[in-house]
């Protein structure tokens, strides 16, 4: 049985709905993945997980790595028995964080809107918002060189070393179910010749992480897909060539990595115009970092995507930012509100506000508390409001996906992304 | 029907097993009662608690005036709905936190064992150990004066005033099953001539919340039952005169406070020797404070209390302290340890712990995680190693009174004891 299945394409778009085949289950896509960086989705168990409808986590190689690493993990039986998560995994390689270490401290401004973190957890370690929690000062890029990259602990200062070699071993031994290519995330606003010089590495570590990941023995006897990542920053000549590229090795999936893949939608649909005609339409395909809306969602998926993880609607949560359906939205915000469909459940107008938080939600949250509970919740800095506001926000994309999933399947897609779009 | 009823009584200790019925259900007692500070067992959901066998939640008076304020809760339709808890509450009228603002600014230190908080919650508000969270500098008591108590705010520094009537009143817009007479909390080592004018205030205080409560028109539709509260610091005059005061009174149970009580078992137990044998027997007996270590619980039982509480299990969970069984404690701890039956489990030797936190223990926590998961939690300051620790504490209490309960039944409460007690 092979990795993807599509058991539908859309008429009028580039959507399409598949399921993912791993030992640890099935997958419907398209597929919103919870992140759970450091072995947990913030906040919440397991169970929860299973009951909000998560399908598959996602979780990291740098931040497992440095805590408690791998060799610990290793000898609780691999991640899905460390967590106690039995459902499908996926580890990001760690390129991201290693390289917005770099990055980060002078992007620190400009991503302010996303830096939303609970005040308890500011105070333990200040985070920057794609990359979860890793903006402590001592963590610093120390060396890029054609073999890898030598960085510092955003926890201790410890000098560590990733190359694709170590990347591929220290995610075997975590034993996700889907495993990442290790990759030289560009910024943004890198230069042709940086851009190019950065894409160089990353195509020879994608073929590098492809053969150390094929010499293995496989460690905890089940398979473990591995998928490339297409970079290239904002250059088109870059993107099509880092697209042709990654096809050409025979990878389980492709993913479309970057800096502002999800973060700045407009680049991100320019780029997946520019890659998505290039890769195979069998694998699965996969835009790192999308779900910081749910509007963002419908735009992806439109274009071919089949899996997509972000941060933002868990790390908003605990900072009191809450989705709502647009009819929510139109209610509670100004109409000059960005169409971000969230509430900001801090509000003080809410502290006296018995409804739900979104009347349109059926999540358990939106079924059992008033908005002037989980309100009050937050203002007394109580722990609880970060696990409702999460299951919240999670349940939220669970049930659009599915509602997504299944538009799809009857051949309804662009009318109901109109249902959500139409408002604006 | 009244609150209480005695089921059996044990033949060679003053131990009994008994039955509260309110409204919201039965009670049964002996009983440790979990404290919802501010409308919320700290990191758990009402279902959590439902699933571990809480049967009544402790919240306070204080705190939930100040945040979200009663007008609030009582347009939410009472604490119940508020927080969505539908068993039995109790609240405590305040008096302990507002005397203990002007008490734990000098006494910090001496509290340090028992200050367990996490360091995201050490950022947002600093905690004393048996006043949940109200340590904020800004927080003062102003006046005390024979009509009521003056205080400002810890959150704030806005200045309010408690009286019998207002905390009495405050408590029915609350709702809770229970409530608590407006007491004066005095400290251990007040003089005589102090502690006998604090008594006396506290006693006029009980004559005027006993008045208030009964002028009163249920604004809940429920009866709520109001208990006296014995004083007197560690005075054995006083105590046995405020023994025979609050019992000359028709409360619906009477209460033993003080600064002591709980926090100093020797202390404890010469105050309950002195109070016993002249208080009610046909009332629920409720020991403000106990409940630090599982051992101290057998203590006052033995001594004929049905209800207790303590922030301890809940507050020392989210700092790491883990209550085990006398097994466990004596293969983790050194046998010169105190004998708290707690192991910290951010000590670096449960990194690599794959067992249970406790073998003997048969909570959702034990059967699910190892302990060096939950030390991963901890050492990556993430939110569910508060909830996971919080589960396991209470649910190790809950067991231990479900099976006290039984040997009470059975006859057999002191060789239950001797089977917690014999390894020290």
């Amino acid at each position: 049985m092979s990795l993807f299945e599509i058991t539908q394409t859309d008429k009028k778009t580039s959507a399409r709905a598949g399921v993912l085949h791993t030992a640890h289950g099935d997958i419907a896509t398209p597929c919103f993945m919870p992140v759970g960086t450091q072995a947990t989705v913030k906040s919440l168990d397991p169970q929860d997980l299973e009951h909000l409808g998560a399908q598959i986590v996602l979780s990291n190689t740098y931040h497992l790595h440095l805590r408690p690493g791998e060799d610990i993990i290793a000898k609780a039986g691999g991640l899905h028995r460390f967590m106690q998560w039995n459902g499908p995994i996926l580890t990001d390689s760690g390129g991201f964080q290693v390289f917005s270490l770099g990055a980060q401290k002078k992007k620190k401004a400009s991503r302010a809107t996303m830096e939303a973190i609970t005040p308890q957890e500011a105070a333990v370690a200040p985070a920057d918002a794609k990359t979860d929690d890793i903006a402590n000062d001592q963590g610093a890029l120390v060396a890029i060189d054609n073999d890898g990259v030598t960085f510092r602990s955003h926890i201790d200062g410890s000098k560590h070393r990733f190359t694709p070699e170590s990347a591929t071993d220290i995610q075997h031994k975590l034993g996700a179910d889907i495993i990442m290519a290790f990759d030289e995330c560009t910024p943004d606003d890198a230069n042709d010749a940086s851009a190019r010089e950065a894409l160089a590495r990353t195509h020879a570590w994608a073929k590098r992480s492809f053969a150390a990941h094929h010499a293995r023995t496989p460690l905890h006897g089940y398979p473990q897909y591995l998928f490339g990542i297409i970079q290239g920053a904002q250059h088109k000549n870059l993107r099509e060539e880092s697209a042709r590229f990654i096809s050409s090795l025979p990878f389980d999936g492709i993913a479309i990595g970057g800096e502002s893949v999800g973060y700045n939608m407009d680049a991100t649909k320019d780029i997946l115009e520019w890659v998505m005609p290039l890769i195979p339409q069998d694998v699965p395909h996969y835009a790192m970092g999308v779900g910081f809306s749910p509007l963002d969602i419908f735009e992806v998926v439109e274009r071919g995507i089949d899996m997509f993880d972000c941060v933002s609607p868990t790390r908003m949560a605990r900072n009191g930012s809450l989705f709502v359906h647009p009819q929510t939205f139109a209610q509670t915000e100004s109409k000059s509100a960005p169409r971000t469909l969230r509430l900001n459940i801090t509000n003080a107008r809410f502290a006296t506000d018995f409804g739900p938080i979104d009347p349109h939600c059926a999540c358990s949250v939106c079924a059992t508390y008033s908005r002037a509970y989980v309100h009050h919740l937050f203002d007394a800095n109580e722990l609880l409001a970060y696990r409702l506001a999460t299951l919240h926000n999670l349940s939220f994309l669970m049930t659009l996906m599915k509602n997504m999933r299944a538009a799809i399947a009857a051949g309804s897609f662009l009318s109901f992304k109109q249902e959500w779009t139409q408002s604006f």
